[in-house]
């Protein structure tokens, strides 16, 4: 796969305009915070000053991954696709929240251990039945990588609207995403781990440990794309794929927790400028968030103690960037409301 | 006015009832966080498990200072009035974000110093054409803070939801708030100024200086409702007589800012269990609140570093309290779904 070469929205003439529009509003200097910041950052990727959110749509990847036979999850791999089900049934919290919010969700399954069959509803992507054990071999080989960036991208490009959401599920995957964190950003594995679905202190112990020993044994591998196919997941990979491909198109990347972060970390990697393109939904509790967020430079919308994952935050999060294009978009000016301006 | 006795939301079986419900919900236990909390608050207000919300409704208070004779504003008194014509108009950031999320909007005029004649769209309560000026003189009566109260509290009444959010108007009214804030919390003057719509530091020292002044003036004034009266402005004492109704009536109260906060303040040491019913919406850029919200013992659900007032923060954290609703409304079970709880 050819990595698209993606442009900074780095823009001055453009950025003035958007902070003269902002700053005309009837409202004090600046009194719309992180809100007029979002605006700024719409405005940039969307190359106008009439920014728009149209049609978002959230894709939620799911993916097994082998490294759960170190005994690394509080929830038996099972979970995956009966998890999936439970997408496809409605009843998961990412199905309330999209619902809720007016995100449009797509469901698929980047290599889940489970046959669905052919099943309405469900996005068959399937690279294979789970990754193997990164603790004992890489999880995938370089063309399952490559597939699953190929099929990613070729997602996106379906999609008609401008702001693409990203969710993942998937038992074990975050450890996949604390491997990748302390390969890609350099960070001790000690801080990369936490309890995801629940773990107890003995078994984030071992979660780290297992990291260790996987780092020491695939000690050589450095380069962003074999770090992901070592140690990532296929789910991982086809949102990383879906990331710069979304971006290429000048699309919103609304990021959601822990795992769907470490995409972006692997993405950024390859094309540092993606950040711009990234809206940052929340930080999560998993104990690498923060941390991981912070190596990537990234201010989060939200702080709600979250660590579900699925795209929950990032759901929860859409009515923060509509907020920011409907005050661009709606607000009077100080002149067309004839409101007076600061004393002098 | 005799107060509502308001009661504890405190219930110890349905607290339990609604623990279970949160915790055989298809996720984590305690993965979605701060939502959590807030659905078993919903549910301990409205007496039920089946938890809902219902026609939000927002009351935005304006009210004239006389206290802004001292010079604590940046911007001019005529804004007040202006922005009560740009909420009719449409075109101010609460009416974008109260559109955007569902929200119905009363602007009720408390007290501002203009004359706006019959229009539709605005309620007429006035007091008086703006307060007294504090540094001199209690800012109104005892009369006319009961009044307040009474219209405020009458005005809930009349609402049909579920939900009243809080939102207000006034140029000097963080002056009023933070004055509020340094005789009802005992917290000194200096924490309790900030900004407000973009004082420089020296108009900060000012506007701490007038408050410390009267406070000396003052002194004996202890009692809360007399408090209200000396430093407050219409549109809090409104809105804290609005506040103590609705609790009553087990309505939840969305709390917006600084000044929003500082009623609640003061009705909470009349009524200490109005706490139980408030969701404090947002933790504001202006520099007192987190320190106000911290008496209060209040954990706000946003953080965005905003310090616009209006009810904008309110407006903005609404999709959150649907959010607490609909998780616990609409999603499956560990056993309706099928998927398996944690392993051994």
């Amino acid at each position: 796969m050819h990595f698209p070469l993606i442009p900074s929205t780095a823009n001055p003439t453009l950025a003035s305009q958007l902070d003269d529009a902002i700053n005309n509003k009837t409202k004090p200097l600046g009194s719309l915070g992180t809100l007029e910041r979002l605006a700024r950052q719409l405005g940039l990727i969307q190359e106008t000053a009439a920014v728009s959110i149209d049609r978002p749509a959230m894709l939620v990847f799911a993916g097994d991954h082998g490294v759960v036979a170190e005994g690394i999850s509080a929830y038996p791999q099972d979970v995956t696709w009966q998890m999936v089900e439970n997408f496809l049934a409605g009843g998961a919290a990412i199905n309330v929240f999209a619902r809720q919010n007016g995100c449009a969700l797509s469901i698929v399954d980047a290599g889940v251990k489970h046959d669905f069959g052919q099943r309405a509803g469900l996005v068959d992507r399937k690279i294979a039945p789970g990754t193997r054990n990164f603790a004992l071999e890489p999880a995938m080989s370089a063309q399952q990588c490559a597939t699953a960036l190929e099929h990613g991208a070729a997602l996106v490009a379906d999609l008609p609207g401008n702001v693409v959401a990203f969710g993942e599920m998937g038992i074990g995957n975050t450890t996949a995403a604390a491997a990748l964190m302390h390969k890609l950003a350099g960070i001790p594995a000690a801080e990369c781990v936490g309890a995801g679905t629940g773990l107890a202190p003995d078994g984030i112990l071992r979660k780290q440990q297992v990291i260790e020993a996987a780092a020491a044994r695939h000690a050589g591998v450095d380069d962003p794309l074999a770090v992901l196919a070592t140690f990532g997941g296929f789910e991982i990979a086809m949102m990383t794929g879906a990331m710069l491909e979304a971006a290429r198109r000048r699309k919103v990347l609304l990021i959601d927790g822990f795992i769907v972060t470490s995409a972006v970390l692997v993405a950024a990697r390859m094309a540092p400028a993606i950040l711009d393109y990234c809206v940052f939904a929340h930080c999560s509790d998993e104990a690498g968030h923060r941390r991981m967020l912070d190596a990537l430079g990234a201010a989060p919308l939200l702080q709600l103690g979250l660590r579900l994952g699925e795209g929950t935050g990032a759901a929860l999060a859409l009515p923060l960037l509509h907020a920011a294009a409907n005050f661009l978009e709606q607000m009077a000016t100080f002149a067309s409301a004839s409101v007076s301006g600061k004393s002098a």
